[in-house]
């Protein structure tokens, strides 16, 4: 299943409950928010390493998975409704990307572009 | 380009630019975190209506593109440096609300599952 | 109790649980947006009306007060551990905020000042 | 200038504007997780120790007062047009905190009092 059946997916299961009513894309962007708040928590008093680590609890790691999946299923509806194809979209920020953070400039730096 | 695709891309990118002892998952958080922000920044002050009609000017529906590719992107490192298959667990999630959320319980209601 | 009282109370508690350990500012500013989001949640699906009306809800208000509490804990924490006095901080944005947006530039306006 | 008085400051500056007709509670629980997240954004690629030492840095550290301020004058808003007593709910919610973190049951330990 592809980007385009997922989302066409989610579109049928909204539409069979009625809940287009509830999914404006002000609505929706909240919905997105609250579940990569959940990610936070996941990870919130955790060292880096053991961010890295939580691989190794199965239990962890099936909370992480979920709110995974949440936060793309609202990511996809948003776009849906406001007729963005993301695949696009992503290609031409990772083309933006390469421009604005070329390799010699960017190694080993987080410093953002507009603070360079 | 497919998922799996744009996930090499960005691995790609992060490596070349020793990015990755940025990336950890607790880092990739706060960063996902902080774009899904800016997409509840461009909608904060709109009604649920106006914010359908976002995407009749041009300048503000470009923003919002932005900032889903933003998403879309962290999210799918995240996954990457966790060995997460996001498509297969966006199913499972899809399956579990098909059980959770049965047409006929759930019809015109956003109340939660939990709160039925 | 004033925001002093607070404060000195607060670290109290989390030095009498060798808490200080978990409570750099990167965590807590974690455990902050955690905490906003779950205001969020509780206003994603309800109208604006409706999110002003759920003072009629004595179980939905009793949730929002605990959200509240729980922001608000978070920030004095945060600016505990960076020496930052809210009450000055407070004032110096209010007095800030007064010339960015006049009166008569900003009435019925949304509009940030850097768009106008 | 105590919590009172910045509550009464800030109702007057947004009747000032006509600015209540933006800040029905949803608005605002978005607008705070909106300011969280810029807090947010400084400290995410920083380790924790640099996190602590941002206020080495007078830049830095002045960015993390302004948006502090900001997250707190949200909240204070937030809590006005709920009724809500902030410290009243602060207060409450403390002395929840010593009931379920009880110091040798918490002692080191950031595990929630519902995993324990």
């Amino acid at each position: 299943m592809n980007l385009h059946d997922i989302q066409q997916h989610l579109r049928k299961f909204a539409e069979e409950r009625n809940w287009d009513q509830f999914h404006s894309p002000k609505n929706l962007s909240m919905a997105l928010a609250a579940e990569t708040a959940e990610l936070l928590e996941l990870f919130q008093w955790l060292t880096e390493q053991q961010s890295k680590d939580i691989v190794n609890s199965e239990k962890d790691i099936a909370e992480v998975k979920k709110e995974v999946a949440d936060v793309f299923i609202y990511l996809v509806r948003l776009a849906d409704k406001l007729n963005i194809d993301i695949e696009k979209e992503v290609l031409a920020k990772i083309a933006l990307n390469e421009k604005k953070y070329p390799v010699d400039l960017s190694k080993d730096s987080a410093t953002k572009y507009n603070k360079r």
